[in-house]
């Protein structure tokens, strides 16, 4: 069974259970389509459109100052650098499955020279201890919430109080990557601001559970934004435009931002229809945001015949890809969004139902 | 008299001489009109949308390969920084007026540790003697075509032949800072391939005479793009979509590309109209592009004053500012577009004439 297959049948599924729909011209104009032709453009950074986004997501992020940036890979290293230079020392810590480690081509090293220590295992979350038994200083900690490589878990809001006093008391700054910061707060039953007074500095995306064409915000306090404004123009992203990616990113912002909430429960429902499937688990079993992972202790191969299989005869799409663990592993990413409360309940009982009977049929051994 | 009068006279002005019109969302919405909503967006780089348009700019610059970029600062950084590590030397030669040393917050020097020595005077553009002179190696020479601090100058392409030979003999890679490349072609009398045969690396942008919204192209051998990938993905720059500036570069090449030709006649006839003026002379005398500045040995307030007062008598737009050279002397920039053409003649030699009674009444010492 070729990947392409489960492709095929997961774009001509009726219902796909994940996301918000498809990556296409439509996001962006059904964006524009309500924004007055006559708005002025910003123009490198200036001018009411940047200007007015960024001032309301300091305010939503509880930070004096915000910065609108092409990319959160670029805000995110910026970020770091800064701190580094403010405490000249060229040392970070974060989680060994960081975006920053394993899917920016080493950018923070190459053009920071900043080395990295990893904390925790691979296998979970950065807890107290962690931080605690780093051996040499450095000048900031970096925490993912959730942390996406490991279906998004989270460790828990008092495990992020005490990180953050004694990042604190010891001089090194607490870098937030939020890329999916909105999606986590239905879960900590905080607000946004609740959740970064415990940071220095915070990155969130627009294009993760808003669902935008792409973008970030960069937040902190005024000297911090001050130099990650110079630090833009130094990487080119001090675009003469952003504003196809500010304008929406506002609009999604606009229509989403509340429903983190259902798009939480919808996770837990939908992890837990796998849950009831034989050989198959959610990672975390009980997801903690929109997010979660389902692993198969089968094949690649066997999982994707069956689930080309289900897709093909409910309508119904659950995943478009499959990424193998091992020669009797795989597993795949969901995260939840505007499309799964559109899909009759009875298909989807139907479609596990199926699922688990195809998986039991075929593969009885596991 | 303020600035702030001066620009609000220009945006008032029925007919603006230059540009192709306001930067505002109307240039967003008009590219994607005819865009059908269900085509996908480019991935992280891949997908029709991006490598379509990245096939046909390679062909028109006569390179194997081309890589969109957000920003032409990210790409001639990168182009750079790889032309460096290919000769094992941190050195590059450029003009003291380039992009690179003027306008990117020393990108260059603080990401790559990069050294850079400055060819030829400010007020000139390189010759093959700045060249031939430089006394230590370099990895890489950058030329800008046209000279856009300078008005827009240019260097003969007998000089350019000779400048890529030594290059090419010298173990130097030669790159282009192309931003206004199709610009120079209608003085050249060359096409695009012609002109970049002399390079071995090609930047282009998309928001000068061809007025999108932003995005660049680097453009060079297989090697070098597939080089220039992975510096992207570190910088940031390799967006999730990068749709909203391709397309639109797309559709605005189309639109304008061969419309160069009628620019710089523009732009010479505008020129000569501005040197009829006492105390007013354009850089270069005759443009060899559709840009050129326009100088005038008054102050920066009086020369304020009497633009406003045409501009507001008139109706036609000459400039929204002014930059002060010294107390007696400022300039502004003009580069031609669309809108030149709609502007009705007669007016136009009413306003200079105008011009030049006022500059005579008012300032007749000089």
């Amino acid at each position: 069974m070729k990947q392409s297959t489960l492709k095929e049948s997961y774009k001509q599924s009726k219902y796909p259970l994940s996301g918000h729909g498809k990556r296409n011209i439509h996001v962006l104009k059904e964006a524009f389509q309500s924004i007055d032709g006559d708005v002025e453009s910003d123009l490198y950074g200036e001018g009411s459109v940047i200007a007015e986004f960024q001032e309301k997501m300091a305010r939503l992020l509880g930070k004096e100052e915000a910065v609108f940036f092409p990319s959160g890979t670029m805000a995110q290293q910026i970020a770091l650098r800064i701190w580094c230079d403010e405490k000249g020392l060229r040392k970070v810590a974060y989680h060994p499955l960081s975006h920053l480690e394993i899917h920016e081509e080493d950018g923070l090293k190459e053009l920071h020279k900043i080395e990295t220590i990893l904390l925790a295992d691979k296998g979970r979350v950065i807890e107290i201890e962690d931080v605690l038994n780093i051996e040499e200083p450095v000048a900031s900690i970096l925490l993912e919430l959730p942390q996406r490589e490991i279906g998004g878990q989270l460790p828990s809001f008092e495990t992020l109080k005490q990180i953050s006093e004694y990042c604190q008391e010891n001089g090194m700054k607490l870098h937030l990557d939020g890329a999916r910061l909105l999606e986590v707060l239905p879960y900590y039953q905080k607000t946004a601001a609740e959740v970064c007074a415990l940071f220095d500095s915070i990155y969130v995306s627009f294009y993760k559970g808003i669902g935008g064409i792409a973008g970030a915000i960069l937040a902190g306090d005024k000297a911090f934004i001050k130099n990650a404004k110079v630090w833009k123009r130094r990487y080119g992203g001090d675009l003469i435009s952003l504003y196809p990616y500010i304008l929406s990113a506002d609009y999604y912002f606009n229509r989403r931002a509340h429903k983190m909430e259902q798009y939480y429960e919808a996770a837990k429902e939908l992890a837990q229809f796998y849950n009831t499937c034989h050989g198959v688990s959610t990672l975390p079993l009980i997801p903690v945001s929109n997010m979660f992972h389902v692993h198969f202790h089968l094949s690649k191969d066997q999982v994707e015949t069956v689930l080309t299989e289900v897709q093909q005869q409910t309508g119904l799409g659950l995943t478009s890809y499959s990424k193998e663990i091992n020669e009797k592993s795989c597993y795949f990413e969901v995260s939840m969004g505007d499309l799964y409360d559109e899909v009759p309940k009875e298909l989807v009982k139907k479609a596990f139902t199926q699922l688990n009977d195809l998986i039991k049929q075929r593969f009885s051994s596991i």
